[in-house]
């Protein structure tokens, strides 16, 4: 029998801290960090989940541990798994080590690979789980989102005038916002794993879609490029170009966008609009947050940045929450939850790791 | 012969101070602050304009001087008056009460009340000007623009969704903004003279346009209410209520309501809208400052905030310059001032002194 102490509590937050090494990097997986501690709870290894496909977190910190595991405590920020994927089941790893004692904060949601706990503790390791919990779930908020629900997490990113048009009387919108706008456009894209667009956003602007750094220049990692709707597009479109990969999904229904996106392990969807698209993910209840991007400007007709919402009177308006809003040069960064969401919703966490 | 001293500026800077504590009760006058130094150089008066109509003040501070501003100086934030209004000129008193030198901070670009400046000179005192011009042209930002420009100062003020929607398709606008930011804005047109609306608003929203406290009680000083445009308005209209005074003006031509409204020393509009009013004011290049509260919202159709600017394309995007962005629950405010005029605005401080 034993019960959670302020060492547990430290050594789960530096365990925290090495998943965050690996944010960005571990797609489709989550980030974890996990820290061992020998029998007289001396640190004795640390490891992180640092890229796709490499070791996970606990087989790292059991290596560098050694024979100095043998009932020892183990931290993970998740529940260790227990399938056979890329790598060997960590369950199993940390039996075989010895480990006495091991302390997760976050159960494993993912079917595949939960159980972990039950196996560990069929084998005489005393378990522990939910010590920071709330600090563990906000480093993979996106990932645990997307494996609860079985579909991604959807960002709704849009940038408007004042006066909330997307673009001029004649379709043009280059640009509404400055150059610190779009630059942090391309750093929150990059975070993601798909960027969508409907096809009347390829007709009007032949947005190339990629993620280019502060040089103009595309990435090593490209988000996959998603074109959303029935009419067929021009070979010659940009998103059609080589520097990423592109997926056509002939449907309006945004449900059905996110269940192929699913099938394809995308965790974090971007959604850039146009107003059609928008709105019918917003009409959908499917979008998870909003970042706007609202510029000094005034238009005063053109292109709104959402279509219609069926809204008749003030009474259907549609509220947000707003978790964090940030000057960009001239502009300003306006980042929403849904108001249901609010409280689990792991916007604000998320926007500041990145 | 002298030269501007760090004395000189720390008195001055003191004025400044003093200066500011007429903010808002001193309409349609400027707000002046007045330190006197013996010939020893120890202070020996203070005196501020409180309230229109009382004393200004350089008569404050001289009295309470008394025998001791003999020989002394006097630092005033602006150019001691030379006429006779509701109090007779500064500069006279000055040169009665026997003061050797005069150190002030901005001219007085009043016709009918500059020209101080040479009365003293011509009887004999030291005059300096210039000294802390900038942070005392700060506190009489609106005044000063008023005052050189011959039109009262506007202030354009509006409430949007995200999607730039001021009121939904039934022309249902109650209410798009939280209570801190419509409490705010009961704030801000404390510190007008005049609210102008267009006669459209008053059949859609039929609004009373007083300035109410926060338990929604009406102030004692209540600006101008003023109604823009030709059409009759009814007679049970809520503006037309006694709660203060209102003007009719049959004109579609801002310059011309401008025009009115300085012939009645109207040095401050807030103006409300709706589009039709304040694109009017927009085409004109007549909005000195734009403050926008903006909802965490979507409305998807609706009323915009501005009518038709008669932009074509994205070069024809009016830009502002954004002085302010502040949270007020979970809104957000902007405040913008022109980007030609961005240099000389004093939309920054003044907001910051209310």
């Amino acid at each position: 029998m034993s019960s959670t102490s302020p060492i547990d509590v430290a050594w789960m937050r530096r365990a925290v801290e090495l998943a965050a090494r690996g944010i960005g990097s571990t797609h489709p997986n989550p980030v974890v960090g996990c820290v061992i501690t020998a029998r007289d709870g001396h640190p004795v290894g640390e490891g992180w989940h640092a890229v796709t496909g490499g070791p996970h977190a606990e087989v790292g910190a059991l290596r560098m541990a050694g024979n100095r595991a043998r009932g020892g405590t183990a931290y993970v920020t998740l529940e260790p798994c227990n399938h056979t994927g890329r790598t060997g089941p960590c369950a199993q790893a940390l039996v075989e080590a010895g480990i006495a004692r091991v302390v997760y904060a976050v159960p494993d949601p993912n079917p595949q690979a939960a159980g972990g706990a039950s196996y560990l503790v069929e084998h005489g390791v005393e378990v522990e789980s939910g010590v920071l919990s709330g600090e563990a779930e906000a480093g993979n908020g996106i990932w645990l989102h997307a494996v609860r629900t079985g579909r991604p997490f959807v960002t709704w990113k849009f940038a408007t005038t004042l006066d909330g048009r997307s673009a001029a009387k004649d379709g043009s919108s280059k640009w509404i916002t400055g150059t610190a706008a779009r630059a942090d456009v391309h750093r929150l894209r990059a975070t993601c794993d798909a960027i969508a667009v409907g096809t009347q956003t390829v007709f009007d602007d032949d947005p190339e879609l990629t993620v280019r750094d502060e040089f103009d220049v595309p990435v090593e990692r490209q988000p996959l490029r998603v074109v959303v709707g029935d009419r067929e597009i021009p070979e010659t479109a940009r998103v059609r170009n080589p520097q990423a990969e592109t997926l056509l999904l002939p449907t309006h229904d945004p449900a059905e966008v996110l269940r192929q996106l699913a099938d394809r392990q995308i965790r974090h969807l971007w959604l850039e609009g146009g107003p059609t698209l928008a709105a019918a993910f917003v009409r959908a209840g499917l979008v998870d947050r909003i970042v706007t991007y609202v510029a000094p400007a005034l238009l005063g007709s053109g292109r709104s940045a959402v279509g219609d919402l069926g809204a008749e009177s003030i009474a259907d308006l549609r509220r947000f929450s707003l978790s964090d809003v940030t000057r960009l040069g001239d502009d300003v960064r306006l980042t929403l939850s849904p108001v249901s969401q609010h409280a689990q919703s792991p916007a604000r966490t998320d926007l500041r790791t990145v």
